[in-house]
């Protein structure tokens, strides 16, 4: 009988494997040097925590069961219902801010197709009980400092920062009633994907009056230093306006003094989908061969609260494996991840076999990665099998180690040799071999 | 509206979370140097792949579902069929042997209980293609690797080794029929929770003759060298008996030669009562408070054959993170894990901020873990929130920093306190303080 893996999901053969560990270990490292620690959950969460936060109509989108006792769950799809519910249940005990990471699997029963698998990592950066811009710049800071880790420059990546407030503000200021706003939403998020007739043509379909409309394909164009001044003059007579510009310009102002502010750019366009957002937004957006968002997360300021929680604000964004594996390929950024060990021990003849043994097994308790052949053979085979493993060293054992505990020590690169004894090598592998004879 | 994680599970908070992470490098680490290269699946798999492997039996222990599609899934309840999946799929162009490891999450429809969850953390080691001793012996010193690792010595630990087809040997030897030999298995797994007695009454409600009784009796006493003598004498007329024998000495002469031979004992109790194991059987048993399996595994040499692939012998062992946090907790192993950084950022006044944010920014791009309080406080304050965090060095800021490009670099152990230049500071922050005025 022969099985295949599910539709939509990978198996990681040992190559797959390195890189994912790769950005597992980057994405750790960034986290951990900003401060944050890592947290997990179940796999599996209970159906209604998804329907709480996304309505009903996420259950067709999620893998979801019954236990015997009858209870629902669901493979968890996203992170944040289990993250604000973590938080909700000990968040008197918490020293603030919470400042947490997560490298979770998830699962989404997509229709598998291109670029949409069942079955996913990603990155969560979150920053609880804090809702000052400060937290804003170290959310952002820290999507940055990834992208920078990974080699990533202002020529491939453009971090778009905007802030729904703000979008708010302005369309309130220009009187478009509140149950128009998501209509109003829809389209500005669309607008870096259509030119500028067809975002006119669609702001015209709005039935809005003149004035609304000049505000509406003023905001459709505002991007840069440029676009928030425009936006400001919009906003001159609404207060809570400014104060959404001034907090814009000061988290701006943080990200150039933390080196990072070249990779950001204010633009209007990004109001991000989800309905929980409630401040500031944000979409890493991957240029050259990509165009299409990388990253994203912003504020959400009601979620913990609404997890049965105390009223907490937070800040966060992810980004998933799949999407960095396609940004490392794009740019040619994947390091060589060919698989190395440090040592392979080798036997002239088979009679002194037992050293081999014993020297791996030595070496390996000091923590040497120490590799050797199944098979007894020519030692031409086992040095190929040392070369195919990329070892820096190669220990040569034959019947002198017996007789004068005398051992072979080959250095891989330079593809010097000299004989040491056994104990010196031991003690240590990677000794200089220049200069001995 | 209150949400509780589902029973059974874990909720990792960071402090959980880092001993889950302590005890999985732990894995990694073990299983590299003994050349060991990870993989994984994915998550979910068909229901087919473990039914054609446990019978329809094993469904109602599984979280199963279905897609849109009417596909059934079922969240992995174990590895092994993954890993003879994956390399059945590409046996051809695998070099041999293949020796992967794997630290899968897996789920099982466990009613709640302690001791027993509903998911938990795995580590498979397996090695394919080879069906020598010399498989056996570098699986079973990995194991024995990884509690030398964690500090277990054999007071704490024994890993009892077995062989399925020398029990088999035996009983085929002694004339027991074929369809008894599970019930005969069943029966020697149960020896070490009986005592002398006990173990005898199950022997003789078998039905067996005088003779067979005898060897079973016989059977349930072998451990150790002396057991194994006895059992060579039981097996004196047959020549597969005796090959059995033969290659458990091997065995244990290698698994001295690698140092772990005095964690390692032959026992006859142990024959695992999964039905695939072939061979080599082993099991860790935890002394002293445990009294219990750590860890086990053995030969299924038709696992893979019955997946589709090739015919290939393999050898495998797992262990749990629950087990093995039972294990450091009941022999007071685990290290001291508190969340530690590299540097504080502290500014004398707020007027200084920017300074903070701009060096904390610096040091975290060259790697260094670097903090900074969000609130604009006394230095008191600050001072304290970096000795929370167990930091090794502050940085101050003040006014100098600005005219001077002068910050204060303090010594968190010893407290030693001196003015640098800031870019010296930059350049290193961890250096040394002896000396300097």
């Amino acid at each position: 009988m022969k099985f295949q893996r599910p539709k939509g999901t990978r198996d990681f053969y040992p190559d797959a494997m390195a890189v994912r560990n790769w950005i597992v270990d980057r994405w750790r490292e960034v986290s951990r040097r900003s401060g944050f620690v890592e947290f997990d959950g179940p796999i599996f969460e209970s159906l209604d925590l998804y329907r709480v936060k996304s309505g009903d109509e996420i259950v067709s989108e999620l893998f979801h069961f019954t236990d015997r006792g009858g209870r629902e769950f669901a493979i968890r799809p996203e992170m944040t219902p289990t993250f604000a519910r973590m938080v909700a249940e000990k968040a008197g005990a918490l020293a603030r801010p919470v400042k947490w990471f997560s490298i979770p699997r998830l699962c989404r029963a997509e229709r598998p197709q291109r670029g949409r698998l069942r079955e996913f990592f990603q990155w969560n950066i979150d920053i609880a009980g804090d809702d000052s811009e400060l937290a804003d710049a170290e959310c952002i800071f820290v999507a940055a400092d990834f992208f920078r880790a990974i080699g990533l420059s202002a020529d491939n990546v453009v971090i778009k920062v905007n802030s729904r407030n703000l979008v708010a503000s302005i369309l309130e200021h220009a009187g478009i009633a509140p149950d128009r706003m998501d209509g109003v939403y829809a389209i500005l998020d669309k607008r870096d994907k259509v030119d500028a007739d067809a975002f006119a043509k669609m702001v015209g379909d709005l039935g809005l009056d003149d004035r609304q409309v000049e505000v509406l394909l003023t905001l459709g164009d505002a991007k840069g230093d440029e676009g928030l001044r425009r936006v400001e003059e919009l906003v001159a007579g609404s207060e809570a306006g400014l104060a959404e510009v001034h907090r814009l310009k000061e988290l701006f102002q943080m990200l150039d003094v933390m080196s990072v502010g070249h990779l950001c750019r204010f633009d209007m366009g990004v109001v991000r989908g989800l309905a929980y957002y409630t401040g500031t937004v944000f979409e890493a957006f991957g240029k050259g061969g990509l165009q299409r968002a990388i990253a994203g997360g912003g504020r959400y300021d009601q979620l913990i609260g609404q997890m049965g929680g105390p009223s907490m604000p937070a800040i966060g964004f992810a980004t998933s494996d799949v999407v960095i594996e396609d940004v490392l390929a794009e740019f040619d950024l994947l390091p060589d991840l060919t698989e190395k060990a440090d040592v392979f021990v080798i036997d002239a003849d088979k009679a002194h076999f037992s050293h081999v043994l014993s020297i791996t097994a030595n070496l390996r308790e000091k923590g040497v990665d120490t590799l050797f052949s199944y098979k007894r053979q020519a030692m031409g085979k086992q040095f190929k099998q040392a070369s195919a493993k990329s070892v820096r060293r190669v220990i040569v054992v034959d019947e002198r180690t017996e007789s004068e505990r005398v051992v072979g020590l080959k250095d891989m690169n330079s593809g010097a040799q000299i004989d040491l004894p056994l104990e010196s090598v031991l003690a240590d592998p990677f000794q200089s071999l220049e200069g001995q004879s």
